[in-house]
């Protein structure tokens, strides 16, 4: 099933959460709206705004505010995005940085900043602090996932829990944010509320340890980068964690120097795809997957309850 | 007269906005907690904090509300100190980076996010959205100005209209907001608020000048960095404005390349120096100053009135 058939139930609003991200990322300033534009024209699956759209419909929520709910999580997504460029810019740089380099720099450090006072603007300005809170709240886990992150980078005796906290904090929040704040805008009741909540924690954790596994296996051109990228950037992952059991792996794994070429560690990959590694990997992203569908278990029937089912589902299977 | 005596009447309120901060951001990911502490304890002058206290005095706040309100000030002028760091990290460094080159880079980034999104959330958190706006169209404001600051960068044919513009949102509008929100917040008259917003802009403004006047005339020592950096970074401010106003100067100017030695540009700073735009640009700082003070006109004779006029007055004449 295709996810322009899962939103079948808010493609309207969907469209009208990108017509007003159009309106409103808006700058004075050419080269963030040039930016801010392009970022929204690249697409993207609109997953976030997808599911505080799909968490409102079980109960009623005011449409002005809901698009502005789901905008502001797609501009913090984006946000996220264009910092992620700042890092990745820093990576790829050589030699002395001209004026040029960093102007790319700067224009992707204050965009962001941009983007994510914008989001903080729309959600303001609908008057009710409790979104303001979720929100922020998000944005301050996400950055403290991004620092564990590069902290845990290369440490190859680092835990699964400290791998699943972190893939939490990187990914899940903001999914988990999503329907939070879907839920909230409706007024839905509390115990709603957290099922949805945690429906969205359980999807997202199944989402970002499938994008770990499709590192692995993706075709390079789907994915538009090379493969084994994370393990390269001594970023264990899952499937790595798995593989790890096998102490000829992990006494490979941990002689991994920082950023090695694709044939220092072509004979891990090998002993990893040869491994159950990936099989299991997998099968974890069922358990959270079939989990998130659990948590929705005593909601009422509904169309919307089959769209998120059908996207949890989707998250589970995709390829790129 | 010192900041310290200018600052008697909100000494008090001054250290409980430290205390607030201190308690207020620790961090779960140890980095950004001891990056947040580091910022706290390296001091500063508070001076925004000190502008929303201030401006208070006009109106009646109540003093949780406005604490809050004075620490976020405080954590978003910290927040936009990490992140100048993550492109003045970029510009020194060298040759291929290393993780822990880049560790850095992505501590400043992400510290900077989470300090922007923790003043969110306490002036969020007390639940007056005009609040969260008018920070964060001072944010939106900020990125802007920086973004407009590298676009101008070795343009030397820049007008003075866009270099006004430029610092107005780069530095002004902060301390703009410092006053208007003080205002807000202890519920002043309409015509106050703007008379103290006002202030706060004109002030803004002549600080800004002042700091473009000591990158030529300040001891080294005094300022920690070079003279004239912002001229070696193609940065055009008020003075050279004003010298370029000699056809011999400008001409030596305009063929200033990337980032020249001290020896190349030492001609262009003796003519500067020979000149009288040092003297205009002091001139220009005091007519700012001034302007402010008149803002303040209408408004009655008080301790705190005294205080905004000294605050003023060392603006237009500090020396570091």
């Amino acid at each position: 099933m295709s996810l322009h058939s899962i939103y079948r139930d808010v493609t309207k609003e969907v469209n009208l959460v990108d017509r007003f991200l159009t309106n409103h990322i808006a700058s004075e300033e050419p080269t963030i709206d040039a930016a801010g534009q392009q970022l929204l024209q690249a697409g993207g699956k609109r997953i976030r705004p997808a599911f505080v759209l799909l968490a409102s419909k079980f109960g009623q929520a005011d449409r002005d505010e809901l698009v502005r709910v789901a905008a502001s999580l797609e501009l913090v997504h984006m946000a996220s995005l264009v910092h992620d460029d700042v890092i990745d810019d820093a990576e790829l740089r050589r030699g002395k940085p001209t004026v040029m380099q960093r102007f790319d720099e700067e224009v992707a450090l204050y965009s962001g900043n941009y983007l994510f006072g914008e989001a903080v603007k729309l959600i303001g300005e609908i008057g009710k602090p409790e979104l303001v809170q979720v929100m922020v709240h998000a944005m301050r886990e996400i950055c403290e996932g991004e620092i564990e992150q590069i902290y845990d980078q290369y440490d190859w005796h680092q835990s699964i829990k400290r791998y699943i906290k972190r893939i939490e904090r990187k990914t899940a929040i903001l999914i988990e944010a999503s329907c939070h704040l879907g839920a909230i805008v409706a007024n839905c009741s509390k115990e709603d509320t957290k099922a949805l909540r945690q429906f969205g924690r359980d999807i997202g954790l199944a989402f970002q340890i499938a994008d770990d596994l499709l590192d692995f296996t993706a075709n390079r051109v789907e994915l538009g980068k090379p493969v084994a990228e994370d393990l390269r950037h001594g970023h264990k992952t899952l499937p790595v964690f798995y593989a790890s059991e096998n102490p000829a792996f992990f006494e490979e794994l941990v002689k991994i120097q920082e950023m090695p070429s694709h044939e220092e560690v072509a004979p891990l990959l090998d002993r990893l795809q040869a491994s159950d590694a990936l099989e299991r990997t997998q099968q974890t992203v069922d358990l959270y997957i079939k989990r998130a569908i659990r948590r929705l278990e005593h909601l009422p029937k509904s169309s919307a309850k089959r769209s998120l089912e059908e996207v949890a589902r989707y998250v589970g299977k995709r390829k790129g």
